[in-house]
């Protein structure tokens, strides 16, 4: 129940710049990105798109993109702050083998060098007709992001689901999206025994069951094993404080 | 009571600007600001010291300041792009009047040009022998922060008080230092009178009774002015919930 909000607007930047480049690994990709980060490279935005969705977004869009994992990069500032920020990604990309770098100032340059983003969802439902996404939510602390990746990529791929992997790398938020098909149930089993597995490899390095979606239904176990019994009780004591009649989203998070 | 902390570390920017600019006005240094973060500008810190600040820093360490409002500024990026920052700031300084605009980026030139506002607390105090500061801290949404400050500022002078002013300009959360003979207690009335009416003034225009310093004791019925009996009674609710004996802070923000 939202009965009030106040917005604190930012001012749009002066200068944006996007840039997309092709690695040869995810590891490759995602050591690029703490290198930046580690740098102080002030990047607004930094997403990864794995090889699987490049293939399908290259089936859908026909964008003729390499079919490797990819970066999708944005710079906020001054005009030769985008450009000098674009630069230095270029140098770190280079060190780690990255190949077709591009980057783009006008909107129209910059939403065609994101579409492969964009459209990932969409041209992995469309790949396999009839299928759906079931969609995982970790988080790790960046230093973490490509072991954790990396294995569970190989868990996928043993798995003959087919998938797709986007990623917030900056945050080291990351999402699969296991295509299955709804009216077979081994491919759900062995859907959320992907997902159980990647959890429980998240909160071993100390991230958490989810990055941005939320608790809900389906978490509700795995929040008790991040956050622990005690803890899970003192979240449910504040939500009976507040709502005492439980009429507020009853049955989510917490089986009252 | 804190248990456990988890720190997000942020890099070192690659470089680091500073600026001082003087102002032939409290409202001339506001209006500055307003404008710079309008612009975008990713300025890093914004500090604003009034005139009696200035004068009782020239007083305490010798700066030979002009006695003016004064902008003390931090720029964080790229060495081009704190150097663009620097003169964007300097363009709109002149806009409103600015003069004497300074800036450095060597560690040593930065503590010389902040020293006055790190000596401000320092400075005051010893500009009347034997005095207490009675800090306010009021922040108001940065677009009411000029008409704030400048009734604050009438009605400070008026009361014959001694005093000075700081303000983290970049938040709209600024503090009076009323300087008052702590055996006078026609002195310290008249300080909490001007608290109390800067209060109403800031909720008056949608700001708060407090920016960063937390409610405490004294704050206490302001809060209940600001937030209103029923969310005063739903945080009551929470604390109860998470300490039903009240042995944390007891007696603090609420009168269990």
């Amino acid at each position: 129940v939202i009965t009030e909000v106040t917005l604190k607007l930012y001012p749009l930047p002066e200068a944006v710049s996007a840039a997309t480049c092709s690695f040869p690994s995810i590891e490759a990709a995602v050591r690029t990105t703490i290198q930046l980060i580690q740098m102080g490279v002030p990047i607004a935005r930094v997403e990864l798109i794995d090889q699987n969705s490049v293939r399908m977004v290259n089936a859908h869009s026909k964008l003729g993109l390499r079919e490797e994992p990819m970066l999708l990069m944005e710079f906020h500032g001054t005009p030769a702050s985008v450009k000098e920020q674009a630069e230095t990604v270029q140098a770190i990309a280079d060190e780690f083998g990255g190949q077709a770098f591009e980057w783009a100032m006008t909107p129209e340059e910059r939403t065609r060098l994101w579409a492969a983003r964009h459209n990932a969802y969409f041209a992995a439902v469309q790949s396999r007709p009839g299928c759906r996404a079931i969609s995982t939510d970790t988080c790790v602390p960046i230093s973490r992001l490509a072991d954790c990746l990396l294995t569970s990529v190989t868990e996928a791929d043993a798995s003959g689901i087919p998938y797709f992997l986007v990623g917030h790398v900056g945050d080291g938020n990351f999402h699969f999206g296991y295509l299955i098909d709804p009216n077979d149930p081994q491919e759900r089993a062995k859907a959320e025994a992907l997902n159980q597995q990647l959890v429980e490899r998240a909160l071993s390095m100390e991230g958490t069951c989810s990055g941005e979606h939320g608790i809900g239904l389906h978490k509700m176990d795995f929040l008790l094993a991040e956050a622990g019994a005690p803890a899970v009780d003192m979240m449910r004591t504040i939500k009976r404080a507040l709502d005492p009649h439980n009429i507020m989203n009853p049955g989510k998070i917490f089986l009252m």
